[in-house]
């Protein structure tokens, strides 16, 4: 995540949680150290995954106060270890302690996502088949959980509802079938999007690759049919699947050729990777 | 949650949660319905487990078109059957296909709590422990997450670093040991608060008994030390066990005697319910 | 412009551009109009041109109170007259009078922008080539303009920076070429985004075809180079001239066969349509 | 525009004007340009005028990247040649180009409101009239483009409806004719306001002067009418002529002799001034 | 205080007091009161004085739901007396329970201001002296206090450093005297600003005179020296004496013959007026 | 108050305040100083009390401008006297002129408050008993009135609805009585708030400590009641006397020996503390 994103869009919600755990002060902290004193503490993994979010984990400190210093030992997408020590915070220990809780919950959440799509990644490496995340995110983390599916070798799906063509069985019957609302869409929307179609059997493929959609959305369909729908596509559109994802039933899903499988269990039911902030201590 | 958080708390973050979704405008939907057509869809639940924040659901709706009617056959806290319908959504087919995934992604996540939460709570049945929460919660979720929590049958430790007092190592040392950390947090939080002390060991315990901590609690002690702390404190205050509660280590945990366990999982990690919406219809 | 988008994003601006005019209160009405009285004006064309924007007109008397009452005899995107009575306001005559201005600087913006991009539309009436807009729009007013531009017969070139991919100059020279350009943005982008790809000449068209771009827009090329550029593409991709769009050379533009012309004066150099309230009497 | 007003009414609307488009990220230079590489753009001069914004188009790569460095060779007010260079931008290539199109959205329109004051302004050189801008803004533009006026030789009039008192027509006849309203305005408004009073006639200049108005509005009168209001005054009002004022129409409006003339065109209807940022380069 | 300016600028302020006195939830409240009850309030006036506020009073229920339903006895303005019913909320129980601190804070607050300016305005009855407020408010109450101050028959200098011109002594300086201060702030802001210049003595009395300025504030003169400047001025200005207006020294301070006191006591210490709500029941 | 608080929550308020009284520009200082000239300003004590709010003055100025630098010779919490020099304000001329009122307005009643307060607590000196506040404070004013009372010598009561839990009349009915009010408090409320019930008479009292309260407030009885409720309880809880402190009943109240007294009129009714910026000059 770059600092233009951070300051344009990160740094609202970074301040919002601050405020979800701040909301007059910290009583405990206050009570003890009524006095500025420098300290440090260390980010320590305690369970094998991937990291992601440590510049939003560092932007949490920052934005209590600037003078904190974050450094680390690693970068988002690496690998890291139980036991590893990740990296420092160094500042005044007020900071650390009231800041903490706030940055873990962004890096733990963060970094659960990038191990739990690493390892569905990992899966499909040397298929044809890509890993696409949905907008199935936790309201007000799309952002960051968007990042951290790249960050764990998966890529995005569109953003929103305002930056993709989706066309649904809803949105086909409003429109009175699929041609028309391919025509619909390609009128109203920005022409730099792509047309989406769901399709639900091979003859709405037929119609919807006759209709020029440029990507085709398999759903609820057989394996057997899927196969089937790859192969009347023939390169026509990209074709994305989804479904449910897991680690047992991957490997059916790259057998059919699709170009991407959608999994919406990347965002909002990865378990938190386990992270701690230790060894406190003045300097 | 009632009205009066929603108003003062809730819709903010339920409209930033919207445009999050939407930044300009839903493309797809526009498109192929420039106009209104009053419509119907049902929320379908796709998974047992126990609902929450059915409120919260139907004031997504509520704040894109205020004539939005939701009507649900459950309430908050009540166990859900895969299969079952849960409610229908009336309005603007706009609205609700516009409205439709940030909805569902509060509820949910909000209803994966509940039934995660309610999983614990039932071991606990009839001892005379009580399942709580942590502050690991999803940042700019807290309010929600905390609710469901309830909803699930857990109760709720402090909501924010500003609420309540926990000594942990760091602030005893500051403050030059157990006796001198209490003192200092007495005489500075708002006297409304009880003094909650992390112990690590015996003779830490006595220290903070003897201080008059109001909770003691019981951190990476074993089985064994936490069974002979809640023999010492003698109920002269609480007793809190903070640690990886899971299905297997429950009963062993109920048995301590302590008056409350704390789980982070519970916020953190809890996978999400499955709903959907399903046969949107013309009415 | 329907009312989710409204409540989602327009909302906001509107309540800010009348907190612009009203700090503190409308010292003028109050002072001479202490009480309520029921009221109505009449919205009056004062100049030939497209109408855009009355819902938006409408809102911001509904945001002063929400008892006011619009009604209209167009509907945007219509042709309107010189001295044609538009349609009417009715409500607490202090709502009419301190909400007057903003709404009108939003009707006679929005309608300016409908009314231009109209004229040069026309021109290109009959032709394959559609004209779009840009993001050279007014800060904070982007949702009103692009809007107004569709109204007024346009098209919509990509929303904003996040959600379509144009490769420029310095772009492709970071890359590395314009074929590793497309590779990345391919990479990194939003699957759902089509890649235009900002060509100087015909070598860089060559590549850009080679690499798979899914739009050229050709850039400060002479109208024969464009014509060439159009005949080499052949329709392997979409292509875009961007250049000053006038009633004068618009003919030739249209002659290149390029699928869109790009204008930024649609947005940035329109001037407002004449527009006023009248007639305010007591009812 | 000093740095107070910058900070305490700018900042937001710049930042407002970011988030409008960068609702995620800047998808294709974060694609190309993945690391931090420093790097210097110019800003040109595209056609003749007059420069307003400076600190508004730094203030927009500050926002994005505090280390961001502006230096200009020319300031706010003074006339640009086309191809001139006016500065230059330092800093992150990234911010360079994710803040290049909001900067010169602010700075075009600045200077454009700025070049066409300074023309109206310069036809009333050594006239007693002075030019007045009015609340005809651009919705949330109003602080940029007041500002802009002032730097294009222009007079502010009141800022909005919270600072100034404007008696119109419809005021007055709330009121019960001119000498009530004037008197309650000046019973109810700040003392430090000056009461203006709307007078269409002779009949009613009459009765606003013996009301004791401290300006007085000559609206929709003939330029016969307007100098023998100006006669009746006689020093004891200030007067202001408010019409379409033109090139082709100021040299009679200034021999009325009245002490401002007004103009909505100034801010509604000024076309930008071309500008662009070239040569951009790693340095 | 009309719904407009409700509107726009106090709703922020009100949603933002509610929201400082819930971050959660009412957990007294909730707790025992878990469903709706239909319950009515008195309030109460519990010592002598002028009432205001009443509509902001309303408000704050309104803002906790819309179906709340006041209705008072007495309007702003109005003598209230100990012991005397000013009206009924109705509503949510939870809503009485809720708002009434935040509520009660708003009006105790507006009629203290009231009750105080009250006083000091009844002893300049029937002189030529009216009472102005300054700008020593209590910040973000700015709105609220200015119109308690117009409640309580005061008068309201200017709202704010950007609707007034007032050239003190370092702004004197800065400019280089008084001549020239007040040209160069005729010259930069609004005309419909009128000049007040603050003077020491005699000397500079007839410098500010002589420069135009349209009000002199006497600063920190003798009454005899008040005397000799309201004199000297004749009527060519408006004079303002800002002192300890306190309710001995009014009498002498009228002497004076200045059009005008200002005091900052009015806002900034005056003693709340007692009122509480009294007698909730169920309905 | 630390400097985390301030970033979480004073800031914006303070940026609030600052734009209540800047709405576009300060006209004055703006139009008689249009550069930057460094100067210095001194803060004076007007008057004998207890300081309080330094860092929030600074705030402001720093808001302003980050360069600004302040310096004081004392801190918060300490006696000051009519004509001592405090501190000093250095930087641009134009920030110490806009910011100084603002400044002055936090400061002054921070200030008031704690001199206030510092004065009923030095007559509680030496007895048991402690001085409380209320949340009777200045709506969005809580943060700083509540930190003023504790640097006065004060302590905090619960901060807002959501931190603490006080039973009175009406809950206690709803539920159906003491017994039951406290039992849904606890099971409702964070375990770590203690239960306050308030109570009218002593059989009240009595059913409140067989229920475990934590905190018995004695509402509305007479020093004699108090006192035998004192002696009831024992021990077993906390007491809390509410009600209209003054310097002259103070000795009656501290006879009673009740813990804690709590007083609405430090925040709701203390007069300001006299301060002023003087001798501005460049430097």
């Amino acid at each position: 995540m770059n600092s233009i994103s951070m300051q344009t869009n990160a740094d609202a919600l970074i301040l919002s949680a601050l405020r979800e755990d701040i909301t007059s002060e910290d009583i405990t902290t206050n009570a003890v150290m009524p006095h500025f004193q420098l300290g440090e503490v260390e980010l320590i993994c305690k369970e094998d995954g991937v990291i992601a979010g440590l510049k939003v984990f560092q932007r949490v400190f920052l934005l209590l106060d600037e003078k904190t210093e974050c450094s680390f030992s690693c970068r988002d997408g690496e690998r890291v270890k139980k036991g590893e020590k990740l990296g420092r915070v160094r500042g005044d220990i007020r900071v650390l302690l009231s800041g903490e809780r706030t940055a873990l919950n962004f890096l733990q959440r963060m970094s659960g996502i990038a191990s739990y799509t690493r390892t569905i990644a990992d899966l499909l490496q040397g298929s044809g088949t890509k890993l696409l995340d949905t907008r199935k995110t936790t309201p007000n983390m799309r952002i960051f959980e968007k990042y951290a599916v790249r960050v764990g070798g998966g890529h995005n799906h569109r953003y929103n509802l305002s930056d993709g063509v989706l066309l649904k069985d809803n949105h086909i019957s409003a429109a009175g079938g699929v041609r028309e609302a391919v025509r619909m869409a390609r009128e109203y929307a920005p022409f730099v999007c792509k047309i989406e179609v769901e399709v639900e059997n091979l003859a709405m493929l037929r119609e919807a690759l006759e209709a020029g959609a440029d990507i085709i959305m398999l759903d609820n369909m057989s394996i057997e049919q899927m196969k089937e729908a790859v192969r009347l596509t023939a390169g026509r559109a990209q074709t994305e699947c989804s479904g449910n994802v897991t680690k047992e039933n991957v490997a059916k899903l790259v057998d059919i050729g699709v170009n991407y499988i959608s999994s919406g269990a990347l965002t909002h039911s990865a378990p938190i990777l386990d992270l701690s902030l230790k060894n406190l201590h003045a300097v």
